[in-house]
């Protein structure tokens, strides 16, 4: 049986490590074989294209090249790693996918949809994700979070209007497929995350064992 | 008046690089300013992609995700350098385009031809090239002279089919837009190939001034 398929979104210090740390425990108490994976990234080549786009530098990056430098790394990595997992029965969890290049490419640089959507039909066609959790949170909490790291990226040092697109981004993505892509508050307590996640992650597996 | 924008396109070993410089030598003599550039690459971020193509590696390249970096490229090299050129008044001479990508991501490697249009009329538009000139050589010649090379690279080592191919495909892109890409015999000795691109260049220079 082939293998599910789930992505994780969210802004800038949203909590997606944590929660995938969440749900790796959640995988592994039933026994579901998974591969944890992210974008941009996810096989040698995939990384190196990761490293060109979040490189701070000071060439301005165009638009459409930071756009198909993530649609050239996701092509690589459903190619030779998403794919052979899940044909194999293997789960897989991606820190981010597709939904981060609407939010980030389209909702907050302007991007065109209609170029995201021929990539998107083009590139990943029906290897959607099965299942997208979103997690949401205020973009002053998420942006207090980031500023506590050591190492901040080309994107975390974006404008807080930029944050703010992003963040609406996601859920506008909720809205238009609230079948496929769930909201977490990720603003409330880590136990009370979890909870959500826990709750989600039960619910998909009765929809996908077909008992409900 | 916006400069002119002139490809030279050929297989591997069809001497692109004579050639230029022959073309560098006949812009000076008209006092023309000019650069020259070449792709993928042109810029400093458009050439670490060229690093990311052309490496040979062991993970596989995934068809698209060739396509894709090589239009990431473009769209940086336009956006960066190309366009503010020509604004300028600077002639662009590129070592590879457009052109490249239906030969060697469509034609030689079986890339569909609506994505490359899609992917064209998007980064390009009316970006292209004012000329081309195709050096044309048979494969056995090309082959000839990139074995005598030291380095070779992930493209080089291709199969001869794969060089039959590339070969066809530029002699096709000149039977499609006659006007705009023109042929030059590059099996013939170095005086009579450069001849033959001295016409092109006068012919071409005549059209732009509006002299015939």
């Amino acid at each position: 049986m082939r293998g599910k398929f789930i992505s994780l979104e969210g802004g800038e210090g949203s909590g997606k490590t944590t929660a995938i740390h969440f749900i790796r425990q959640w995988l592994e108490s039933h026994n579901i074989s998974y591969i944890l994976t992210r974008e941009p990234g996810g096989t040698p080549l995939a990384e190196e294209i990761r490293q060109l786009i979040l490189t701070p530098r000071e060439e301005p990056v165009n638009n459409a090249t930071e756009l198909l430098l993530v649609f050239a790394a996701r092509a690589q990595h459903l190619a030779e790693k998403i794919q052979p997992a899940l044909d194999k029965g293997t789960w897989v969890i991606s820190d981010r996918f597709l939904d981060s290049s609407y939010v980030y490419q389209g909702k907050a640089r302007g991007g065109d949809t209609k170029v995201l959507d021929q990539l998107a039909s083009w590139v990943v066609g029906d290897n959607k994700p099965d299942a997208t959790l979103v997690l949401d949170v205020p973009v002053e909490l998420g942006q207090e979070r980031v500023v506590q790291r050591q190492h901040q990226d080309r994107l975390d040092k974006e404008s807080v209007l930029f944050h703010q697109k992003v963040r609406d981004g996601f859920l506008e993505c909720a809205s238009a497929d609230p079948l496929r892509v769930r909201v977490i508050d990720a603003s409330l307590s880590l136990d009370a995350v979890q909870k959500q996640i826990e709750d989600q992650l039960m619910q998909l597996s009765k929809t996908w064992s077909g008992d409900e």
